[in-house]
């Protein structure tokens, strides 16, 4: 057995997600509750009766490779050459923390409040990890400087999500450009940025840092799964300067061959139809009654300018305990959001992607419980 | 950049594969030409419309491991949770190598010829790789003694493509459970037998072992891709003892997150439909069709018992420059089957997917080749 997947955690929120019961205000799993658009998988069946479902290159299909690159238009990344296309953004972000870092030398810059996935891959692999750990007290805003701060002299990625889950805080242009200036003067070897932006789609602020724009070793990533409600299509893509695209792309030929042939049409047809923000005013418009539900609730939250979740601080210094009690007692799935950083003890990771009467019933339900929780506790 | 990933070769198939022309005869990638039945596809996306299509667990969904864990009735691996659903055999040869093995004490032993991928993933692991390595001179055959003198104090895994995977040679009853009474009597922690099936439902003999009906660690990896003609779907599975398959499938979470919910459904309507053997007959007419056309070429080769590969003699001690020379001066694609093993050198392994003229074409080509090669060189 390997003794470093062995010693890593699996997914806890995969592990709360699996107690649902079919009365559960689930507010814990991150993915869309809307419907996808069947006609992409009808126009794809019909592609698959004419041509079949042969496999694609190792990374993607170049038609889909060149719209993704024109789409974007990130400069010096914006060649077929520069895209791969993976298995959902999953897949991208394991191959480029595995591919692009040297265990014996190399350490990876987390931002967190995180996806916890990015720190469990670099552990697996063997990569030392640094932390910059932002606070709710300053809203967990993506503070260029603090963040630059954090830099080390073996630091050879930083690991940015922006729009971020769980805050829904997005990195500034000035914030960026900082970063990117910073990084561009560093000495040695290139930092590279990963850029996870599998939520640009869901942005609510106009003042947006896209490193993809601003810097050449950008490693962005991004798919399907939240824009289009296509979260078990598993069809994504990363951005990579095209000196180690090879590299990224043998990787993928090992660890999955492929990214599916079907999938890469739907993206196609997504891409050629410029049909990747259709979703976003029916979330501007949840994030605007969630916000309001958690106040009726008199829930204190971090205002987010992107994705679908909502943070909400209920006090408890057990936040597990917390949550395994409102699934428990109250039948509501909400997710401790110190699993993401320890700053955020007392805080749960809330999604609003679930119909707006059961987002309320369900902030209702956590103030009841921080209540009761409180005066159990005193 | 990871060492590891740089230090190992990419794919030779892959890069013959890409220089095919609209007029090449294609002898080289191993993938069906048949069409699969798009009514699965139809249906599938009938179900999206309903459900939508969102994650599934990780493992997969539990009504297709279900089917498969009952279709295939292994014992002891009879349990949906011994089945994990994975993007393609492709991931779940990775996630087996990658999880079962500890790098620091573990080898892994190959019976050669075989999928170089085995040898690289192994590679990229950073676990040492026994090898043993079967002769053309007795038809490549699954010498079960020769393969159990070769088990180090250290094997902790025994990867075997039955049908294989170049030779078509299948294990016969017999020699499977001589090896697994061998690692059965094994002292010390469990010997994992990795039983690459993926050829299973296009096997031309009635002597075929299996090791899922006879030895427990069994960890038997298969996919829709060549018994129904999807390779572009990436859908396989592997089946695994209960007490590993948690942190195969914690493995599986960071590399690709779950299987494909499309891919899932096609997957169950399959095996719902025991619809997994309709294409057999033609393989096996394709069978004596191309043993045919070699012998009319004046070509050597083994003679498959499975699969749709036949490795043909072209005696050029330069494998790789025989090939290089087929594609620019005769048009024809093949892959040096020294690529599989050190003893298959002046052999290459061709498919008998493409239409029978276009193989009786390659073949003539193939041995007219070889003649001018030699006269040249002698």
């Amino acid at each position: 057995m390997n003794p470093a997947i062995a010693a890593t955690a699996g997914s806890l929120i995969r592990a709360l997600h699996a107690r649902r019961k079919a009365t559960t205000i689930d507010l814990g799993l991150g993915e869309p509750t809307l419907m996808p658009n069947v006609a992409y998988f009808e126009r794809a069946t019909a592609w698959v009766a004419e041509h079949g479902c042969r496999y694609s290159p190792n990374i993607g299909f170049e038609d889909l490779r060149t719209a993704i690159a024109r789409h974007y238009d990130y400069p010096g990344l914006n060649d077929p050459g520069n895209v791969c296309i993976t298995t959902g953004s999953q897949e991208a972000v394991y191959l480029a923390i595995k591919t692009l870092l040297d265990p014996a030398q190399d350490e990876v810059l987390l931002v967190e409040p995180a996806f916890p996935v990015y720190a469990k891959i670099a552990q697996v692999e063997g990569l030392t990890v640094r932390r910059v750990v932002l606070e709710p007290k300053d809203g967990c805003a993506l503070d260029a400087d603090k963040i630059l701060e954090a830099l080390g002299p073996c630091t050879r990625m930083l690991i940015l999500c922006s729009p971020c889950n769980p805050t829904g805080r997005v990195i500034s242009k000035t914030g960026a450009k900082k970063i990117a200036d910073a990084l561009l003067a560093h000495s040695g070897p290139p930092v590279y940025l990963m850029h996870d932006e599998i939520y640009r789609e869901l942005i609510y602020t106009d003042d947006v840092g896209e490193f993809g724009k601003i810097y050449p070793y950008t490693i962005a990533i991004n798919s399907l799964s939240k824009s289009n409600s296509l979260t078990g299509l598993r069809l994504g893509w990363l951005f990579a300067p095209l000196d180690v695209m090879p590299q990224i792309v043998k990787m993928h030929g090992w660890s999955s061959s492929c990214a599916s042939t079907f999938a890469q049409r739907i993206a196609l047809d997504i891409f050629t139809s410029n049909d990747l923000s259709a979703t976003r005013p029916w979330y501007a418009k949840q994030r605007e009654l969630a916000m309001a539900a958690a106040r009726d609730s008199g829930l204190e939250y971090i205002e987010p300018e992107g994705a679908f979740y909502l943070c909400v601080r209920v006090g408890d210094p057990d936040t597990l305990g917390f949550v395994e009690s409102l699934i428990d007692e109250r039948d509501v799935i909400a997710i401790p959001a110190d699993n993401f950083a320890s700053s955020m003890t007392g805080w749960l990771r809330t999604s609003f992607v679930a119909k707006i009467d059961d987002v309320r019933e369900g902030y209702r339900r956590i103030a009841e419980h921080a209540t009761s929780r409180a005066l159990l506790h005193r």
